[in-house]
């Protein structure tokens, strides 16, 4: 009566940077290498447990929970991603350049352990969730662990065959006893993980964070676009401060296939011919981690993205990243990134 | 013709303290995320590979064996538990309370690497075990392991429906060229896994250690006791000191279900209705860590508990424990423990 | 249409030393503890995933790649061997002795993540690969990886029931930012995995590395025999030197089954009969890693051992290594050691 099925991921980068000031380092890096397995413990409860063993050696855990239906909706139980941030919702199999926008990247609070509850109305989606710390980390002893509750609505109405998708989320975490905060991002692609050209440096003082976030998207055939603004505020004994981070994006897949939707989350694009499917897209990002005395600088990125869809689980991924960096040391910074991905799951 | 299954477990904590003087954290915390594979090379041979990467990353090895028949027993060669107390023998999946008895997990030498022996002669069941060091433990260059020898007898006669288990254990290990010892336990919850208030330090010189322990309990109907008494002995270069621990606990099933067990070893309750199945359990325990000029503490705790199976593999557990310390630092301390975990595996 | 099938390892070793100067650790090692899985995405693309959680809790990355047919070979793209030494080659599973030689060990570059092309015309293997790094290394902010390309080509006729197996395989290793070099190993045992006997310590300044490898064997029914010999030249801004190794086997199935053979690998040996395999087999090997102004010192090993294989997938295995060191210390040490293993996959 238990079903169990397999699931993991690989997804490989190579690339190499024309680099400005920052010699950033060029080779390959395993940017998710996963192993997992999920099913149903019975009809009604679906489980999953995956971990990630790409980076050092170390499991970095990714969904581990456990989820039921509850009241029409969906209940799930355990690490699982805060409902905050389209972009950062999509999953990594589906995303549509190699890396999330930077903004997404260092404001979301993508996973989390915690209690999270998902209802669709007709076209409206609410997600709300109850969350604590992030597997693996905030271990110290006699700290009590950050602490908050995140919620999102999304208005996702099909109109003449056209999918939109409009959203607005909020996140209050409480910082318990782990009061200090670090922002920082590479340069939107993921070959020298070591290098971030943005860093807020470590923030004190820190209670509580404030995130909010605004979405718009729509899918029109082979068209899709995507645009996200949020801001992480903080509460501060030393200083309150803000950060922002915005991106649009435009992506069209010139075989004519659609990205998959579903109630406030795209997948990605299914080939509908054996010789696959082909996108292109580009999106240009802004991340600002400059506010009151903290100079952690800004970031522009221009991404140029090509995408081969061989098998619904397999893809192909080419990036070129245009970036302009104000760096906390005050020097502007205008490397370029390429990048190119093979990706799996199953 | 191999048959091989997954398996693993997700166990999902959450609690808080009523603090006394030592200040203990709340939160969330992933007591178990375990991944493996179970199954037969052929009819006669059973293997099991499984880590747990709940705790901070690094790969924590269970089970890694493999078992065949033999003699009318069966022999098991590999990472494994000794076999010795039967709090630690019970399955983390089927113990009555959210931690096993702080004696129990402070005294025995849970899993090592060694080749068991077990064989059951209608009511006696004898285990035996020769075993080394724990897996991922003890690789300094150029020492010895530390070995040992361990014997379990159960008496486990079946009278008018009433299961009794009575039972007797030995372990004797030679601490090779790893001549230290530290005991130390937290109070029978794990939310705040760095908080421990009993703790003898590193006890330096001891060339072997000596553990015994008593077993007693019985199943009738609904109704199940347990209670253990086990010592530790060293004999050390420096003052050989002897530290005990022993236990009681009583549960009852509300619904009418009895616990598992065969054959020297209790598995759980399996829920007879849709409804599933609810069980009232509580425990007193002592561990007393005070010998010689090692003064480490003593710790008496009582747990309350409540579980729900609403299936085989599925649990949800609450805990409250009431600790009662005597710090090696000399001071008294009482805090209140209150937890509640979700547990499933498969 | 996906297929996934678990794989996994369990290589357990015990055993001990009979030392000489140096102190030798006695006891246990799980020397592979392996989960993972393979299988097809579709027809045409073939994945595997694998991971080791043996040493130290830390992952380590063992095949992580896919596969898909090319112009008549097969291009595998991640991390996985270069075609480099036919010891290094035959998996972990198949290896004659418990440890793969030393000349094997220290010279050949093994896993790395790249693309590796492989094709066969007649008698004829060829096998290229463009590699960058091993998962989990060279992980230095602003550091290029090092890179490099491998050649191996395979001579293996059959002639009158009799396999033969030639081979001369070259690699050449830019060293990137990495420009350190450290070669040393244990006496082809690893009970004691800290204790290493030769050893160059860290050279720096390391540009680029050629290595060249010969091998011949052969497969005459129940015997078998393997030599290889391998060099590894460095081209430095301190000091350019050269090391060695190299080793002969000879190996009889008493049983009469043959080892098997297919296009420039070997693989194990499979029972025939329900009672199993018994193969003896001797090793000679030399490595050296003394040059110019390096003294790494010399290993000379003398290895006897002897093989049951009980099914396809499980096998005992006992070694007795007779070593013959000059150590960079200057002193001769003659060690010997003693080790059994129970192995399995699946």
């Amino acid at each position: 009566e238990v079903e169990i099925t397999p699931r993991g991921r690989m997804h490989l980068d190579a690339g190499m940077y024309k680099d400005d000031v920052t010699e950033i380092g060029n080779g390959f890096n395993v940017r998710r290498g996963r192993l997992g397995m999920q099913g149903n413990l019975s009809p009604d409860w679906r489980f999953v447990i995956e971990y990630d063993f790409a980076e050092g050696g170390d499991a970095s855990a990714a969904d581990v929970n456990i989820r039921t239906k509850l009241a029409g909706g969906n209940v799930t139980i355990g690490h699982q991603r805060v409902p905050f941030s389209l972009n950062t919702l999509t999953s990594s199999n589906s995303i549509t350049f190699m890396e999330r926008s930077s903004g997404s990247t260092v404001i979301t609070p993508d996973r989390k352990l915690g209690v999270r509850f998902d209802k669709t109305f007709g076209n409206l989606t609410s997600e709300s969730m109850l969350f604590g710390r992030t597997m693996n980390t905030e271990g110290d002893a006699g700290k009590d662990d950050s602490m908050g509750l995140a919620q999102r609505i999304i208005y996702h109405p099909k109109v003449d065959d056209v999918q939109y998708h409009f959203a607005g989320a909020f996140v209050y975490q409480d910082m318990g006893d782990y009061n200090t905060l670090r922002l920082r991002d590479r340069p939107e692609l993921r070959i020298d993980s070591g290098v971030r050209l943005i860093d807020t440096g470590t923030l004190e003082g820190i209670n509580s964070i404030n995130r909010f976030g605004l979405e718009a998207a729509f899918i029109n055939g082979a068209w899709s676009a995507e645009a996200e603004a949020m801001t992480l505020n903080t509460s501060s004994t030393v200083e309150d401060v803000s950060f922002s981070g915005y991106h649009f994006q435009l992506s069209y897949v010139l075989t004519g296939e659609s990205r998959s939707y579903k109630n406030g989350l795209f997948s990605g694009v299914k080939p509908s011919k054996e010789s696959g499917a082909i996108e292109v897209a580009a999106r240009y990002s802004v991340t600002d981690l400059n506010d009151g005395t903290v100079f952690g600088g800004e970031q522009k990125n221009l991404t140029l993205g090509v995408n081969y869809y061989l098998l619904n689980n397999l893809r192909f991924m080419g990036n070129i990243v245009f970036s302009d960096i104000d760096t906390p040391s005050g020097v502007t910074e205008e490397p370029i990134g390429f990048g190119v991905r093979v990706q799996y799951h199953f």
